[in-house]
């Protein structure tokens, strides 16, 4: 890997795939048809895109069941443990309704309520993981939506992955159809006879998913549109270049265009991951994603000192951080801009990519200078209270209709002194 | 008005402007310009759409305090009043970070960290309303963003109105630019010379305002693309007809496509109401636009029972929910969807535009299924944390690894095992 000095005015920014106006047309066009034909157009999409007829989308309670027996108890075991530690993480983030009263008998708060229905889309292919199931089915169950709504299209079976309906089990999820691409966000968003629409969108997918949830934009929420994957490790002489290494590797072989930065004020680490890097390439599976990635993306970034560093890395704000520093709290506490900080030598981003509950759904490409993992808060709403007793509404009554005149809204002020 | 008996499936929703392919290929050529030609572009917009050749665009300290001066004692008290009622409603919403810890050692959390820069678009011409610069900005400023920027479009004179520079000023805004339309969310999302980029851009324009924002939408953070404001009022036979009436025109006023709906109990009271708003619209200086408003959208729904009208207002699910029954709270609490919710004859609709608190920005057009009022979350962002401790990373290590296998990515489970 390349070793630069840090110069002021780094970013991870990628150019990302915003689709050609082709590929958007495509989309519009296949919304408006399950908008027109429901069904009809899912079938004939399904047939057309994914190459299997179907004749019932819905996935049965005996094909759920199928799919955690095909899997090993130790896995069954370890998709249970990461949910609970999903689940008890997200529980905190619960918030309560409030209220408050004042003297005078106003009261004023904020009422939370779940969305009544979330859809899930689920990538089909070797992208179908059951982590990602996990991840953004459990935020919405702990934030009590009742209705929770899987997508995901068929493999040339007809069927989906086992490994994605055993997670599904395990989460909870009992409402799944075998539908995928624009056409499951059409669906999603506007009904058909099978599937009833929802209120919010969630969960990765291929370029035509990712139009497909702009275009609906508005009518239902949506998450982000994600970018692919990125990592940077701040890091010092204090850490381990062959753990360095592995960490940045581990987050290239996701795809050619992941990113993995290294960030260090040692230039013996840097050389030293600079060698192991290419060392522990060499022995990987997914060596040719993983080196085209390195090559293209990846860095190693030397600064003179630590405030230097922190500067660098608020300048990348990356989806994952990981601190191998001797006081990773001291630089915590400096960080304005990452998705998931992990801490120390003993969490590498896998432990928090599976397992240990924060969301491994994170904003990607620059967007944590202002966007948030998946978390509770992206399933539910807040309506304002607002009642005024007989007193206060006396009391501030001329001054909110002079307020309302100021802004040439007589009606408004008239609404005021009809109850006088 | 006309009276109809409820009937499932109720709805408010009007087809909003969505702009046609010719204004979104002058929007995008807009921005196109001013990524291209920064400041020069921006000048030359100005000229072309506000008809005024501008030298400088930043508003200087001198008219910010001449717009203060131009605005009587009476007015200047009660903008104060309502700023300090919405920052002590905002402050309550405030997030602390948080961190739990247990037995093995590990630490999760997570963060909360205020954008660095917001941008606030406030429209020109007639729609320039002080409530507005106040709404968008106290939420900003109680969650701690360092930056607020405003940007408005010149009258003729070339100057802001000077009771929106009098409402910044009592905000405590201090960057402000006389720009407007797509050119100004360009630059707040780009930057030029004169203007810095932000991370959110938040504030209601036009057509080419929205989709403009709908353009910058994953560079920056946007809220809502709001639609025409509307209001439902619940009411049974206890409420008065002659003030529901005034509290349906005072949102007719806003404009033509404007949304007033009755949903009550009481066959009465609905035919009161309606006798009501055409007395009452005979004698408004904004006739014209409160008759088409209400001619067009404007509905009385008689229910069956509470139950029933309870149904309808929760398929509505309104921006703002006026709640005028015997039990105001009783019925608040069965309330899925909506923006706002004023309870009782003394809490009409204004007090919440101008003055209780609350925000006055809130989800239109059936969004309150899935959206919030704009609030302090809005300009905050969350990162999570994750450390575990040699004993936790230990004991888990194994089923991570296995987790990681399970998936596929081999590079994952070797990042785990270079640790041991």
């Amino acid at each position: 890997m390349q070793i630069e000095r840090y110069n002021e005015g780094i970013s991870l920014k990628r150019s990302v795939d915003s689709g050609t106006d082709e590929q958007r047309k495509t989309v519009q066009g296949i919304i408006s048809e399950v908008r027109k034909d429901g069904d009809a157009a899912l079938f004939s999409y399904t047939e057309r895109f994914d190459g299997v007829k179907l004749t019932d989308l819905r996935v049965t309670q005996e094909e759920l069941n199928a799919g955690l027996a095909a899997l090993s108890e130790e896995h069954i075991a370890v998709i249970r443990e990461a949910a609970e530690n999903i689940q008890s993480f997200h529980q905190k983030q619960q918030r309560n309704s409030w209220i408050t009263t004042d003297d005078m008998g106003t009261m004023l708060g904020q009422k939370i309520t779940p969305l009544d229905a979330v859809g899930v889309y689920v990538p089909g292919g070797t992208a179908a993981y059951p982590s990602s199931v996990l991840m953004n089915v459990m935020p919405a169950l702990v934030a009590g939506v009742k209705r929770i709504v899987m997508v995901s299209p068929p493999g040339k079976d007809g069927k989906l992955a086992p490994v994605v309906l055993a997670a599904a089990k395990i989460a909870g999820v009992t409402e799944i159809y075998t539908v995928g691409g624009a056409q499951a966000i059409a669906a999603l968003a506007y009904g058909t006879d099978s599937i009833d629409k929802v209120d919010k969108i969630v969960g990765p997918g291929n370029i035509y998913v990712a139009l497909a949830k702009r275009e609906v934009f508005g009518d239902v929420s949506i998450d982000m549109i994600a970018g692919p994957s990125e990592i940077a490790v701040l890091a010092d002489k204090t850490a381990n270049a062959a753990e360095v290494a592995a960490d940045l590797l581990s987050q290239a072989e996701h795809d050619a265009f992941a990113c993995s930065v290294l960030v260090t004020t040692s230039m013996e680490l840097a050389e030293g991951v600079s060698q192991e890097v290419h060392k522990q390439l060499e022995l990987l599976p997914r060596k040719e994603i993983a080196e085209q990635s390195i090559r293209n993306f990846g860095r190693i970034i030397v600064c003179a000192n630590m405030s230097e560093a922190l500067l660098a890395v608020n300048e990348l704000a990356p989806e994952h951080l990981e601190i191998l520093t001797e006081n990773p709290m001291e630089a915590m506490a400096k960080i304005r801009h990452a998705g998931a900080i992990f801490l120390g030598r003993f969490s590498p981003e896998p432990v928090g990519d599976y397992f240990a509950g924060p969301n491994h759904v994170l904003p990607t490409n620059g967007t944590a200078r202002f966007a948030s993992p998946l978390n509770v808060d992206d399933f539910q709403k807040k309506s304002s209270i607002i009642m005024y007793s007989e007193k206060a509404f006396r009391a501030n009554s001329e001054k909110i209709a002079s307020f309302a005149r100021l802004e040439g809204l007589e009606a408004h002020a008239r609404a005021i002194e009809a109850r006088k």
